[in-house]
């Protein structure tokens, strides 16, 4: 695709506010919460994706000369507005909930303090950036549920939405649990590991299946996996069979079979007796064809044969939720904090915290609360409890204040999360009971002060809350 | 995202099977074809798009350096894999649909012809590519016709899948008839036009609605949009009507009201009637908050005195269809045509030409036939009908064979194809007769042929039909 400088990636409107903010002198700090505001059906909690890409946005954020070139064919673009954007740098504040933490509606992922037309602007690609991510971590997480002990892997890069979408998938599903991806960029950017054997256009292309996988095998001689459902997927093990036998004085080793089409618990057990019979006991059975998380629950809880999924297009198009209701919201500026109440959306104001509340094992509820709020006698189950707060500064003057937590850290963190779930926030289909989402005592106080203020006022946001 | 050279966006198994071609001395030229099996629900027809990407990805196929070391870490990647990895290049054929033209099901989008490990490694970059900006485009035609004569903007960045989905989504929507979009980068690489105005936050960061009006409409004073819905909708529209009023005399016009939640309906016929009776009767309504095909059907079939339309999320990942079951089937090599029987999928065998039939108004029928068939006698409806080729060379030894269409053509391309659609097919819901699709005598003779020689011969593909 064509590249672009960062900045652009943003909607007109966040232009045309920054040169209203401007030219009305609205330049102060802005504090922004960007927040889901629920969840997708059958969904019962979020992974938190994306804060990597977020924080080098920032840190890149430009404008280049021929997009600057470009602006100034609008007739509201004039030199100074050009100047600003030319210097335009991020330079501020984001406390931000790590990458692979289990996150719920309405708690910030991410917080942006920074000067208001620098808050301003970043809002498309954060949203971009952070939604898309979180959708497949959250999606991926339910796949490795439904795999339970028996692995899977991401490949479904040719029916993502773009390369970007492809790469962030094969990246978001291993921080949720995939063993890895087919997608080599992906492997060669992020280090995952990555899978994947032949496709139906390889045997086909020669004469006889057979020799199909005798071309492969002596190849890859150290455990090739063979694709067997091209023609007939029984016929296909009999001869991945006949070839093993056939090649094993040439010292070559066939590692399992691939299936891709049909009734798949039924033919895993058939391919399973046949392998078995044919003295292929080690050889494993991969199996793929438009699975998800509820498909794959059936076949486990079927006890079929599979060692292991691929998992492609349900997976990195979220399928069944295709998108995030990701919102960023304006909470507090330096007159105060700040409310919307349009119809039934409300925007909780003011800086925050997230706290959430164990028990040492599993995770009970989680409290938003105001930033340096002290939550003492709210943590009413006594002294077993232990609350941790989610959202910490990871940047500051526009600069990380501390290396990226490794992939493999936030793929620990998000194994921990998803382990510490209450047992019925990991059912894939019935809505359960929810989590327990509290507001602190301040927040809640806020909130009615402000909202109160606003019905008295009209839309005059109450000076009294000035931080 | 991390940038990566084109060639290592693939699946692991393009680059297996090319290991495995070249081991086995299979790298003779192949033809494969790109298309969608099957429309998804409520789909009449889809909207080719994509191509001018694939040309560039093809163009530019190669692998870096730091990729290659990456690479080699796989322990069946040797150092002659490493060379001819190195020095790949795209020099094969493309013969595709245009941009912008009506596709169906089973209908070659583009067929590659290429030295075998060419073709099939850009398998997944070429799927990627089509089948996703397909997919929009045909979602923004269906969006078109809903609107009718009203425009709609696309503005659904923050919701796609990453960067690359929504510069590709701003770019198909236009294809397929969008009047803009609100992202910037979009409008800079492809030249569209761009739309937005003010957000939620703008309003909420003065103390008054009425200043936050004020401050708009004096830095764009020449028809500024005002957002009204972010405390109550028709005291909104009554604030810009004494906001224009009070800077009439300052030469500050007031363009339009946008409206972003609510009953669109209704609000639409109280705000038009403030706005009228407030002397803005020249100024648009604009609305937006979740709309897709439907909703704006409902809005238009209501009267609702309403512009033009924002579409966001439902558009730009084809929120009802997020995926388009596309494939790439090896159908001829060297040896002859190639057919896959599996299961219920079967591919069409041979090099093809789609032949679209029209009374010359309306299209009528389509014929697959093989490339260089004559079709005489085939167009049983007698003189008045003409038949048109579909697919066309665009690439010839991995070049680019003329300039690709201006977006411009491209858009009228697609009007003219959507206009020329039987009536039934511009349903939005009924699943309706849908379009014909024949196959000329010889392509069914080769089905035929192909087919009854792999069932007696197992699963030997026919030499009697090398071409």
């Amino acid at each position: 695709m064509t590249r672009t400088g960062e900045l652009v990636f943003t909607d007109l409107y966040e232009l045309t506010m920054a040169a209203g903010y401007v030219a009305a002198d609205h330049t102060d700090d802005a504090t922004f919460d960007l927040f889901v505001r629920s969840l997708p059906d059958r969904r019962h909690f979020l992974v938190a994706a994306g804060l990597a890409s977020v924080l080098d946005h920032l840190e890149s954020l430009h404008v280049t000369e021929a997009e600057l070139a470009h602006l100034r064919r609008l007739d509201w673009v004039d030199d100074d507005f050009c100047d600003l954007l030319d210097g335009l740098r991020f330079t501020g504040e984001v406390r931000a909930v790590a990458e692979g933490e289990v996150v719920y509606p309405g708690e910030p992922i991410l917080t942006v303090t920074a000067p208001r037309v620098e808050a301003q602007v970043v809002e498309t690609r954060l949203l971009n950036l952070v939604a898309s991510q979180t959708m497949i971590a959250s999606k991926a997480a339910r796949v490795a549920i439904a795999c339970g002990d028996r692995r899977f892997v991401e490949f479904g890069s040719r029916r993502a939405h773009g390369a970007d979408a492809a790469m962030q998938a094969a990246r978001s599903a291993y921080l949720a649990g995939s063993a890895g991806t087919s997608l080599v960029s992906a492997g060669v950017a992020y280090g995952l590991p990555l899978a994947g054997t032949m496709a139906h256009s390889f045997v086909m292309s020669f004469d006889d299946e057979s020799d199909a996988f005798r071309a492969f095998a002596r190849r890859f001689p150290d455990g090739a996996v063979l694709l067997i459902d091209t023609y007939d997927t029984e016929e296909g093990a009999r001869r991945a069979v006949q070839v093993a036998d056939e090649l094993a004085p040439e010292g070559v080793r066939i590692g399992g079979v691939r299936l891709d089409s049909g009734d798949l618990v039924r033919l895993s057990r058939s391919v399973r007796r046949i392998l078995d019979d044919g003295g292929l006991a080690e050889a494993t059975i991969f199996a793929s064809g438009d699975l998800d998380e509820y498909r794959i629950a059936e076949i486990v809880a079927a006890g079929a044969p599979i060692d292991a999924f691929g998992v492609g297009t349900q997976l990195v198009t979220s399928a069944d939720a295709p998108s995030l209701g990701a919102v960023y919201k304006l909470v507090a500026d330096t007159s105060g904090s700040r409310i919307k109440l349009s119809e039934d959306k409300v925007t909780l104001p003011g800086p925050k915290q997230v706290w959430r509340v164990s028990d040492g094992d599993t995770d009970i509820y989680d409290v938003i609360a105001l930033d340096g709020e002290e939550l003492r006698g709210h943590l009413d189950g006594g002294a077993r409890l232990e609350a941790r707060p989610l959202l910490e500064t990871v940047m500051s003057g526009g600069r990380r204040t501390r290396p990226d937590p490794t992939l493999a850290e936030s793929r620990d963190r998000c194994a921990g999360a998803v382990w510490r779930l209450p047992d019925r926030l990991r059912s894939l289909h019935q809505r359960e009971r929810p989590y327990e989402i509290q507001r602190s005592p301040d927040l809640t106080a806020l909130v009615e002060t402000l909202t109160a203020a606003h019905r008295s006022h009209g839309n005059r946001q109450d000076g009294e809350n000035r931080r």
